[in-house]
C-alpha cells in the first residue's frame, strides 16, 4: 500500500502556463486586486476553479493577517436554538464574504478555553461567542489579546454584545400567565451566573411584584441549560414534595418540552392542568405539531446584528468602541396556556 | 482611537523564564514529546495555561503537516439530526485529542465546494462529510487530492463511508405500517440523487412487494431534505387532488413533524386518521412531549465509527484502503401509528 503525499495545491505557475498570463498577473487576480481587465480576471478565475486551485490561506493569512473567517463558539449545538442561530450567522456572514465555522463548548469553561485557542490557531479574524460565564477568565483572555469578538445572547460589562431583552422577556412570559389567572408560577430558570438567566428571573420577579404576589423560593429553581439536563427529576421532586404550581415559565423551549414530557408521564395534562411558557420560539424555524407559547428572541435579527458588530470591530481593529445592542422580545402565542381553574 | 496590534501569543521564552526550565524543554513539552519527567511536564503545562499560551498551530502545522483538527461538513445544522451527530462527533474526536469544527452546506453543491476549500485552507487533517450528491465533483476533488475523508450518512462507490442500513430502515418503517393494516402508504421521500433517499425508497418498495401491493407513483413523492422545505404544500396538494392515504413514511423526523403539523391544520388527526413513521429518532436526544414512531439510525455509533475510520485514514495517509460500514437500523415505537380502520 503506497503512502501518497497529500497534493495540496495547483500552483500559480500551473495556472499561468494554462492561461498564458504571467505568474504575477495570476497572483494579482487571485489576491483580488482591482486593476485587471475583466476578461483577464474571468479567464484566470475560471482556470483556477477548473484546475482545483485552493488559495493557501495559511500562508496568505500569515502575510496579511486576514483570513475572512470567523469562529462561532456556542454552548450546545444540539439545542435547536443555537443551531438556528449558527445557521443565521453563517448565511449572513457568507453574504458578506466571510466563512464561519462552529465550535461547541457544552457550557464547560475548559472547553470554552480550548475552543478559543482552536479559533486563534486557525487564525480567524474574529469570534462570535455565547460565553459560559462560569468566570470572566476566557473573555478577559480575548480582551487582553485584542481579538475582535462579540458576545451573543449573554452579556458582560465592558464588552460588545448583542442580546435580547431578557428582563422584558421574563416579564412578558410571567405577565401572560398572571393575566390567565395563574398565581403559583414555577420558574424553571437557568443558573444564576448566566446573565440571561439572571435577567429573565428579574423579569419574573417584576411581574410578580406588579401583581402584588410575594415570590416563593420553592417556586424558583435552577436547572442546567444544556439539552442533557435534569429538569424531569426537578419537576418530579417538586411534585413529590407537594409543591403546588399551576403554571411554568421555562428558561428555554427545550426545557419547556422536557417539563411537558415529564408532566405527561405523570398524567398531568398540559395545558389543562399546568400551563407553560417557554423562551426562544424554536417553532419559528422547526415546525412541530404542538406549539409552546414562547418568548421570541428574534434569532435572525440578533445573529445578523452580531455579525455586523464583529465585522465593524475587525475592520477598525479597535477594541475601544464597545457596542451593546439589546433587541426587545415579543410573546408568540402557542397552545400551552389556559386560564387557571 | 488607537489601533492596537493583536497580541497573539506568550512565547516559549516567557514560559521558560517563569518556570526556570530551558526553552528547549518547554518546547518539547508543548509539542507533546514523551521523554520528559511528569513533574516537569505538569509545571510547564500549568504555567503555559495560566499565562495564556496559544500554540501557534499555523506555524507548527506548516512544519509538521498535522493540525489535530478535523472539519465536519454537513447539510443543515438546523436539523437536530445533524446537530446531534455533530455533537457526538465532537465529543468523541475530542476524547482522542482532535478538535472538530462544523461547516454547513445547505445541501448546495457550490457551498459544499466552498466548505471543502475552507477546510483545506484551515489545514485540517481530514474531513467527515455528508455529501450533497448533486454530482460527484466535490468528492472527486477530495479523492484526487488524497485528502483523508469519510462520508457519513450517504455513500458513493470507492469511498470510505459510515451509513445506517437505509434500505432496511425503509423496509422496517413500511412493514410497521403494513402490519397495522395500512395499504395506502404515502412515501414522503428525499431527492433520488441522495443515496439514503434512494435506499429508503428501495426498502419501502421491498415491503410493499412482500405484501403483494403494487406501488403507486402518486404515493411516492420527493421533497427537499433541508428544514426549509415545501412538504406542507405537497401534502396539501395531494389532499386537494384527492389522493387517498391512511399512513405516511417520512424521510426524516423533521419531515414527519411537518406532515403532522400540516394535517393538524386541515383537521386530520394523527394517528387516528393518518399514521406516521419518521426516520432519525431525534427523540433519543431531544425530549418532546409527543413521540413520532421512527427508525433509529444509531447516531452515536455512526458518529464514533466515522471518527475512527477517519483517524485511521489520517494515520496511514493512504486512500487505498476503503472502509465501508453499514449499521443496522431499528424501529423505535412512538405514538403515531394506529391500526388502519
Amino acid at each position: 500500500m503506497a503512502l501518497k503525499p497529500v497534493k495540496r495545491n495547483v500552483t500559480l505557475k500551473d495556472i499561468a502556463q494554462r492561461t498564458g498570463f504571467s505568474v504575477n498577473t495570476v497572483s494579482r487576480v487571485l489576491r483580488g486586486k482591482s486593476e485587471i481587465a475583466d476578461e483577464t480576471r474571468e479567464t484566470i478565475l475560471a482556470a483556477a476553479k477548473e484546475m482545483g486551485h485552493v488559495r493557501n490561506m495559511l500562508a496568505s493569512s500569515l502575510r496579511s493577517g486576514v483570513s475572512n473567517t470567523i469562529a462561532v463558539i456556542l454552548g450546545d449545538v444540539s439545542n435547536p436554538h443555537f443551531a438556528i442561530m449558527m445557521s443565521e450567522i453563517e448565511h449572513y456572514a457568507r453574504s458578506l464574504g466571510y466563512t464561519s465555522f462552529l465550535i461547541n463548548t457544552d457550557e464547560d469553561e475548559e472547553r470554552e478555553a480550548e475552543a478559543i485557542h482552536t479559533a486563534l490557531n486557525q487564525s480567524v479574524d474574529g469570534i462570535i461567542i455565547c460565553p459560559t460565564q462560569r468566570s470572566p477568565r476566557n473573555i478577559d483572555f480575548l480582551r487582553e489579546r485584542h481579538i475582535p469578538f462579540v458576545l451573543i445572547g449573554r452579556r458582560e460589562a465592558n464588552t460588545s454584545y448583542v442580546i435580547c431583552n431578557d428582563e422584558l422577556g421574563g416579564y412578558q412570559a410571567t405577565r401572560r400567565l398572571l393575566d390567565a389567572g395563574h398565581r403559583e408560577i414555577l420558574l424553571m430558570g437557568g443558573p444564576g451566573y448566566i446573565s440571561s438567566a439572571a435577567e429573565r428571573k428579574a423579569g419574573y420577579l417584576r411581574a410578580l411584584a406588579e401583581a402584588g404576589i410575594a415570590p416563593r423560593p420553592e417556586l424558583m429553581v435552577e436547572v442546567p441549560v444544556t439539552a442533557a439536563n435534569n429538569c424531569a427529576e426537578t419537576v418530579d421532586r417538586l411534585r413529590r414534595n407537594q409543591v403546588r404550581f399551576t403554571a411554568i415559565f421555562a428558561f428555554s423551549d427545550i426545557i419547556a418540552w422536557k417539563c411537558w414530557s415529564c408532566l405527561q408521564r405523570a398524567n398531568v395534562r398540559v395545558p389543562e392542568d399546568v400551563s407553560i411558557v417557554g423562551f426562544d420560539y424554536i417553532q419559528s424555524r422547526l415546525e412541530l405539531p404542538f406549539q409552546v407559547t414562547s418568548i421570541s428572541s428574534h434569532k435572525r435579527h440578533m445573529s445578523t446584528t452580531a455579525v455586523d458588530v464583529l465585522l465593524a470591530a475587525i475592520r477598525s481593529r479597535s477594541i475601544q468602541k464597545v457596542e451593546q445592542i439589546i433587541i426587545d422580545t415579543t410573546l408568540s402565542e402557542g397552545q400551552t396556556v389556559l386560564p387557571a381553574r
